[in-house]
């Protein structure tokens, strides 16, 4: 774990000037538990196998009404405040989800025209009045690097209080990175573990943040095997390869997508992210056929294969493949509602009471 | 009471196909009750006055701190999401202090726009996603067919869930015509009870589907009359006097409002359905004034007489009738809460815990 | 306190003639405590002593798990609608705080073009349906006078229920004064309480509700004196003026900000309301930066001197000033919302409880 760096004695020229390896120390309780959440760079195995366990935990005590009141006791004396400056149903719910299964009582502000920042204020006065009322932010904002100045500011001031990024623009999208973190080890937590696999990436993986984190944090893993499947025009970044290349990571870089079904253990889907284009139709010039997951390909796909999708999806899965056991991008959702939970629960430091819950009641 | 039939054993296209009448047994539980809410015909006689009976008791259990508590307590592990794609604020509110009286949970979308529906998802993506992190949806879609669909395909996931209908454009809108009977069943339980009575129905007849559900359900009820009075341009569908033959069921048409009244027990007052008007002014050149309900016809009315509305009003009934104790629109409004409350109560199977708790703490 | 007149036994057009002076006793209970909370006037020396107690009290309850469950028990049996027709982020989110606090389950209807008032029912009808699923509402809304109209409409029905202003366009904003009145009185609590203080008003004076408010309720204690900087167009208006003559109260009017400051306790700085300009750019003309509190200013405040601000604010504070502990303008909100909750408990009548707890638990 990270030893903690104090956020409140660097200015904020400095900390953002740092990279966000070096940020993540900033992030972190005296504990070594998150505070802020604001990138998948300050997680490391440990903590993944941890948020990991306290999820399938809590997704086991949810199963029961006692259960759900043991849960839902836990933080029902905090207030949540979830600011989204852009749209973004399926995080929204899931957050929302996740600080429901816990009691915390929410508060939503989901549209930016409603809010008094039209009569001049800037937005950091916002978010620091709107700090006033609450225990944890959970925050959406396109702007760049706006999202590590609240934290930043608030952690300034003699009432902090933790934030979550819930996923901007081109930044980070952390807590997507644990979902697909958590769906990859429950889906072979009975066939050997996360470890020694083959993840094959495909679709937009230049453009795409969550094949990005996805991608480095499967470093931490000992032996996994990295596929990126992709026309020319969408292939991984250079970075990405780099960083694999120093962490002694196996990959391959291919066009013949359908070709390397067979070998994957995770096939993880895309979508176009044509939102980022430059030029008008720049994306829909790429012929992406031969990287669509079809009805067929299900017969290439290995018995213990299962294929993800961030979602949403356009036309990379075919919906012929939607109820085949091993389409686990429905349940990867779910998934993200529980490690959010084990997320926000280990941020208010209740991971040991759900530990011990969880071992007198359910194991 | 229906004998069940599994809607995961039927494809979508011979499903809806079906009438709705033989669509209604893949509505059900095993168990009798309904799992999903779609439609006015899934209810019969049996199941309404359980209905009925049930929200009077939430309703007395609800008037003492205590018996608050004992509701909240009864659903307080489950989250329901209100999805509303059509404004609605009356029915949504409504629906929502149903759920905060049983302790559900609720998250809402209201605005479609913020959805992330935007990236090029189907809808049935979205709703299936969503269903994710839920354990029930209410849901309104002016889509004909859609929130059907949607129930049809979370029936078939290995994780399904009951759907409600909170009405749509020009389809179903079910749990209206539970509030409505359940305000009849209350206005007449000290005089005789529903059997028996004269219910007039005045206004758009024609495109109001509130009475077209009504009227229909009305014939569960020995000996129930109807008057419909309207313009012959709104006068209620032949197809609806063809079931009331059908099922020997007495009834008026006509023109002369005023002169129904004196022998109404119920007189059911709707506005204008202009907004399915197919020219532009066709209903505004309609001569309505003799099918309004004035602070003189108060003198008509029986003194056991009750004045109805499905709201919103326009100047169907004038505002100096509103204080009487017949008007009993703003209760109705007040019943739609209580009975939404009992529906989803035994949605979930708690109707039997809740009249135990009548039994023993309130008879 | 006022002794009790009753809403339901006058008409809307003779209370609506009253002065606000003369219709605050239509406002209290029986006991003297708040029903409807409509006005500033409706206030007195006692009842903001009895509220300022108690907002304290509320806030040292809240500070352990064990106290926010004793708040959070009290009102659970209770549903609140926030209803806002105008933007304010801040003050919703306040008052939704202080619902949570005491247990109150709330739903909201922000955004007006979302309700079936579009199908043309009056703003009346639609606030009485709306109360029938709740058990208070909290209001704001731009028509001048309609917030008082619907309490008066309510107390006439046989379901009454309390309403809350929030803060409408050009007229009242109690709970704003309110939650001024404390900030006050917590700042000065440790050094000779609010009376003998000099407060200091700053910038548009005109135009502030607020600055209007708290000029009048500061009256109820003895030995304040005011001083009014700001330029001739903004000055405070003759009426405020007269009233504290009236009451035989010390005040200055000066254009010297700066040289008012060495003496101000508290100086009370307040943003160009330029949505009330009458001609385009009125406001923007006037030079306005000798009314700005600098990061120079801090010296020449007094050691135990504040700065107050409504916020949001635009440049009459320097950012430089956000954390020095004098600057406690970000404290004033959080203190909005513990008085907020101290006025919902009283509306309810369980202060003695809430009292009764602090005696036992926390003095």
């Amino acid at each position: 774990m990270f030893k903690r760096k104090r956020l409140d004695e660097i200015s904020w020229d400095e900390y953002s000037s740092l990279t966000q390896e070096e940020q993540a120390p900033f992030l972190v309780q005296n504990n070594g538990r998150p505070y802020h959440v604001l990138l998948a760079q300050q997680f490391d195995r440990e903590s993944l196998d941890n948020l990991c366990d306290l999820a399938t935990r809590i997704r086991r005590i949810a199963k029961s009404k006692a259960g759900m009141g043991f849960l839902s006791s836990l933080l029902d004396h905090k207030r949540a405040m979830l600011y989204f400056h852009q749209p973004s149903s399926r995080t929204f719910l899931s957050f929302y989800s996740a600080c429901l299964i816990l009691g915390i009582r929410v508060a939503e502000l989901r549209d930016p025209s409603i809010s008094s920042e039209q009569k001049g204020e800037t937005m950091e006065d916002s978010v620091r009045v709107f700090s006033s009322y609450f225990d944890m932010i959970i925050m959406r904002n396109p702007v760049q690097g706006f999202v590590d100045k609240c934290a930043w500011m608030l952690s300034n001031t003699d009432r902090p209080l933790p934030i979550i990024n819930a996923g901007p623009g081109k930044d980070q999208h952390p807590t997507q990175a644990l979902l697909d973190i958590y769906t990859l080890q429950r889906s072979f937590e009975k066939c050997g573990g996360l470890e020694h696999k083959n993840v094959l990436f495909c679709g937009d993986l230049k453009r795409g943040r969550t094949v990005r984190s996805l991608s480095r944090l499967l470093t931490f893993y000992p032996d996994i095997t990295q596929t990126f499947a992709a026309p020319d025009e969408l292939q991984i970044g250079q970075d990405i390869l780099d960083y694999l290349d120093a962490h002694g990571i196996q990959y391959t870089v291919t066009h013949d997508f359908k070709g390397a079904i067979p070998e994957a253990d995770a096939v993880y889907m895309t979508r176009m992210q044509d939102e980022w284009d430059t030029k008008p139709g720049e994306s829909a010039r790429i012929r992406m056929e031969d990287y669509w997951f079809t009805g067929d390909d299900l017969k290439r796909l290995k018995p213990t294969g299962v294929i993800m999708h961030p979602l949403p999806r356009r036309h990379e899965i075919d919906t012929a493949c939607d109820n085949d056991p091993r389409a686990v991008y429905w349940r990867q959702m779910r998934n993200g509602m529980w490690i959010r939970s084990a997320l926000i629960a280990t941020v208010f430091c209740r991971d040991s009471e759900i530990n011990n819950y969880y071992m007198l009641n359910i194991k």
